[in-house]
């Protein structure tokens, strides 16, 4: 077992952090589309999205069964089979990946349902440290217009309501949300977040997303390009 | 979170451990009947059992997707859930419980296919130590002869045939037992058990077994006898 460490793959892995509403999968999006139309290659994973305990965990839920204990493993069980069939091999083949949420959701989560913290940390101990983790900062008031403008309904355990802050579904996601925003805050500087005010205009922040992104790709897209394309280039100077 | 501690609750856990083919769960089902015949209320419990994740398991098992990592999380995550619905209520309500396998069954099993020992007894800090936990010892011909005599067929897992020791299924299963019985041996002291000879007859195990369970429910067991029958004790005292 590896510690947590950064990444010595010839790949890249660059994620995205925030609470719902911060913007942080729409400036992703925007940052796949950019990169990838810069003939970059890459890989694009989500937060829970494996086959294996997706309905392990959607049962849990719909039941409200899930203990904080049994929902930071689970996640911990799906983060650990999506990186081994989803994220290593391209790490290890030299793509670019692109996550939308990463082992600091968990961080965050489950330490404000209880969960001790050194404990997650140790859980998480098999993955890798990030090329790049941008964690979009915003207020919680600024989230909350977003989210109840964008959606229909709040969903039980995304508001925290297994938690019993409150009975109404609103409050109690304002106050989990409120504290998943602390949590991020306090681990920015343990993990080396690269911290965007989520409230600028989403170009202006998009601006920065990815010119941050091409400075930590530098020396990797050289390679890549040159790798890949040497007959070309070839050809060019003749 | 609360660092994996000598339970503190009305009710007593006894538990047995020992690689497949020691006979730890015929002396288990001899203690329960036992027990169940001095009149003491018990909750029976085995690994791997809870509703949770059992779909999850046997899937990722049939299609051997489950790298040590996910299998490691997936038992963990079994674990908390019947740890929660099954194991804690009725210690805290002063049952007996009695488990076929506990926590160490992963600190073996885990640590063998290759997980950093610490990361796994972290791993189950929210569990509590029992009352009493046997490990019956067998050398590992033994074991293998009872196994292959009383059954039809090994299965991948069990044999240990996902970590390539050998192509042959039975090769691969004593190879893969023989370091789970290492890693039980190796931990014995570390975590207190009760080490019962498993090649002795099973009369004699039995007798040792019923002897330490009935001290170690000394207390536990006066308590509840006056507890569940004072009018009867009163009656006959008239």
């Amino acid at each position: 077992m590896e510690p947590f460490a950064p990444s010595s793959f010839p790949g890249r892995l660059v994620v995205v952090e925030g609470i719902d509403g911060s913007g942080k999968s729409t400036q992703l999006m925007l940052l796949r589309k950019f990169v990838e139309s810069e003939g970059i290659p890459l890989i694009f994973t989500e937060w829970n999205s494996s086959e294996l305990v997706r309905e392990t965990t959607k049962r849990g839920k719909r039941k409200q069964t899930l203990t904080p204990t049994t929902f930071s493993l689970l996640h911990a069980t799906d983060f650990a089979h999506r990186f081994t069939y989803q994220i290593l091999p391209p790490l290890k083949a030299g793509m670019l990946v692109l996550g939308d949420r990463y082992i600091y959701t968990a961080y965050a989560r489950d330490t404000v349902r209880g969960m001790d913290p050194e404990w997650v940390r140790n859980l998480y101990r098999f993955a890798v440290r990030p090329t790049l983790a941008f964690y979009f900062r915003v207020p919680i008031e600024v989230a909350m217009k977003r989210i109840l403008t964008g959606r229909v309904k709040l969903k039980y355990y995304e508001a925290g309501m297994d938690m019993g802050l409150s009975g109404d579904i609103q409050e109690s996601f304002r106050l989990f949300q409120s504290r998943i925003l602390q949590a991020y805050d306090a681990m920015a500087e343990e993990v080396g977040f690269e911290v965007i005010d989520a409230t600028l205009p989403v170009n202006e922040q998009q601006r920065i997303v990815r010119a941050k992104t091409m400075k930590a790709l530098e020396g990797y897209t050289t390679r890549r390009h040159i790798e890949r394309m040497p007959r070309l280039y070839s050809r060019e100077g003749q």
